[in-house]
């Protein structure tokens, strides 16, 4: 209980910067109303000797692990009926993941920076928001965290009747390519990754203090609408923990082929909203000092 | 009306404090940027001499009838059609139950806490947010008002056809075992619990005067999710005065058999969920002073 | 351009009182912190010399127009099919008079108040949140709007196709009695004026500035819900404009028949809705002074 | 990085005048609480050397892209299953087309102010709101990405897949004349529109510092409501760049023989929304000074 200040660093949790903002981009480069918090050191020694730091990483767990839990257990609840009329539907799908991101944002964001999806870390690790170790601390939390929720499931439904039911698992559907569901990662991470760094601009959190309230709203939106659109495609990944997951406590031949789809696409896509919102939107690179 | 403060020392009533918040959550042991209230007594005399207490009562009873009257009649509205195209689908009824908590938390909270459910009752009590007397008062309230709210409904449609379709009433469904329905009641309950606790968490109270306003938003959404979830396995209860009122009007075996599951299961949910949030979480035990 | 401060008593426009708010609800006796604002005169003159009194009006025309013609048409989208599948479904129906509701009370609470509906303008004149005058001239230009938007609908469809489709009137369902169909109304219009009562409240505006904002998204969804728990009952009113200017364009003996339920239940739920509101939460009567 | 403030003369991206508000609309004319900002001039040559102006031109791209590729992508997904049941069925559709916006609004606002939509444009710019050439830059950049948005989607299906399930492209269904479909458009317009012109009012940003914050949820439910009324006539267009787009990758006669309805109707409904707002409610013209 040392009171550090290193949960400054986070993604989600920078919202207590209290700068107004100017209504151009531009004038942030005048110094006055807005300052770019500087960016986090790859690795950070006092955290590793930080309660919040463990703390930090027991909310991802737990995070990750309640949405793979309610979401997995809705993908089963629709497929073990023939048709779809009497269950919540695939819509209802959708809403389980992006309903289960707004609440765990929301509840996490202040503890952690609610990230619960290693590509979320990714895109603000390259942003510099926070350090290596913490990226990989969270990655490592997240997918175990995944792994359990999926397990407690599978304990709901016996192997049997999970592997016949799909167990949830990522994989390219019939009727696509692997270049077709590559796509549709990348470009549905790049929704929810660009979201993320809309949410958490410090320009914008400079002047709403309530933005920790409502960024959770449309991040858990992107990921909704991208389940809309993709869930014919891949079942929808754009979140390597939840992917992961499925697919070992899943464990068959068809969700482990198409695996590397669910980390290469999502982190690809993080990657490159990382690069439009830090260099075209905010142009950080271009600043002089 | 002895304009008393008691109320402050509730659930989500306590949205008062307006300390600000630090990032870092240890930052809290400094005392200077928070308090964390005192716990409230178990038994407060002065309370049963106030209005406001009785007010709270009657807050909590018409909003668990309206709650029950209707989420009941939706759920009835689609077990009478024999196919579920025509009706709002099992999404609607999760749509029901989760969009009641959120419009009743948004109009209850300020007088009673908005609590409308047992489990976040004892959730909060464990956690010292309300007196003991306070608890069972509410509990009782909760209680009556979910039954009231499912006569109300079966007076709609007479004896036969309510017990004809189920009257909304709380059973592990064919398929699954006392086993999985326990279990998921607790995971269910700690979901909304937990959600509760990050909502009316004092340090984000402490700096966002509008979390009155919004803290019931995520509240409904994670009675939402748990349903979209659970439905399948035991229609979700997550509520024991929801499963008590629609056991008691209905008052066949089926619904008593198993009705046991569904205080214990959202009581053991509560309490994992205070344990988490006081102690993981907000380290309160381990604060000195 | 009398710049007249009348718009003042009104409804849901009441959002301007910026005292801080008491936890405890008695403390408002303190009259320090908190000030009930003078109930509205039955009859003032001042009124209808104003421009804004004629452009609330015409706000609450063109509102309630935009409402109908939005929600009958998606009525009638549902209707045409004979399966519910390739349609919005009953779900969707519900969605579109929440949602109408959310958006126009968003869009016209700072020019009227954004009632849309006789039974909320009749609680609010019972509580004196407005003149008589008002009253009864929104009420007239809530009916005029109704009956145009659904005018356009059957414009739309050709007089054959829009009575075979139902027309979007309500009539009390195969299966329930008229009683049946009274409760519903009653009890749904008061989770809806409820809902608005608490909303609106003075204490709770006093110390939220964003209330305006955030207000009509719990409406919205208390007519959401209550149309997902009486569509198969009454095809749900709750708004007696709505009603008559869906029976005046079908215009056939089944809308006739029932349509007295339509206007006595809203009132009756309205009424019931301000009583609690006033008496039981505010204790408003038993105030000295 | 010029540091120009001439951001500010855009439509929702005119958030930072911070006046308080007076209740009553005409009190703006005592010239104390309120301030109308100056019409924005029809060619503003600093805007061009401006980087914050290829910026917001580069963020319209780019949502309208991400725009097109959801909506299109769930429209196929859909359309490809012979029975609706086991896809996120036409309410589906509609959230995508609403969410979509929600989302994209709420994380473009600040930078170009959040159109996406050239009939939004169109409305700003008839009411001054932003310079002519802006409009036009703006609508160039949005109908481009909604061209490459669609040709993503056609890549995944392939063109004779993609031809088969209709492209997403807008036309007027059988059963209706050309006539609903054109008031179809200028209504469903209407309602973005004027939800857009609530929204971004000066008076109530004045107050709200929270508006570019909440303003995109009740703009997302506009667009999703007008999709819930009009999807079974037109497929819903009130965004000439959406339909458009559609039709240029669809590139089927049925798509041209229509197209002008999806500009003609849209503009329509904007200028018909300017003139409301600007007229009627805001009694700009009638305005002394």
């Amino acid at each position: 209980m040392e009171g550090k200040e290193e949960d400054v660093k986070l993604g989600a949790n920078k919202f207590t910067e209290r700068q107004p903002i100017g209504t151009a981009a531009q004038s942030q480069d005048d110094g006055k109303d807005y300052k770019e918090p500087p960016p986090a050191p790859l690795f950070e020694p006092g955290e590793l000797t930080s309660w919040s730091f463990y703390r930090a990483g027991i909310a991802e767990f737990i995070a990750t692990f309640l949405f793979l839990y309610i979401t997995v257990l809705t993908v089963m609840g629709v497929n073990k009926e023939p048709t779809k009329c009497p269950t919540v539907g695939i819509q209802g799908i959708a809403w389980a993941f992006g309903g289960m991101i707004f609440a765990l944002v929301y509840c996490t964001a202040g503890i952690s920076g609610g990230h619960i999806n290693p590509a979320v870390t990714f895109g603000l690790f390259l942003a510099r928001k926070l350090s290596l170790t913490r990226a990989v601390f969270y990655m490592v939390m997240q997918c175990l965290g995944a792994i359990c929720g999926a397990g407690v499931v599978k304990g709901f439904y016996g192997k049997t009747r999970y592997e016949a039911l799909g167990g949830g698992a990522n994989a390219v559907n019939h009727g696509y390519t692997k270049g077709d569901g590559l796509g549709a990662e990348i470009i549905g991470t790049f929704v929810l990754v660009y979201t993320v760094f809309s949410a958490t601009d410090a320009k914008r959190s400079a002047r709403d203090s309530h933005v920790p309230i409502l960024a959770p709203l449309p991040i858990g939106f992107a990921v909704f609408l991208v389940h809309l659109a993709t869930i014919p495609i891949t079942g929808t990944g754009i979140n390597p923990a939840r992917s992961l997951g499925a697919a070992i406590i899943f464990n068959k031949e068809r969700a482990w082929d198409h695996h590397w789809i669910f980390w290469v696409g999502p982190f690809i896509g993080a990657a490159l909203a990382a690069l439009y919102h830090q260099v075209v939107i905010r142009a950080i690179p271009f600043k002089s000092k």
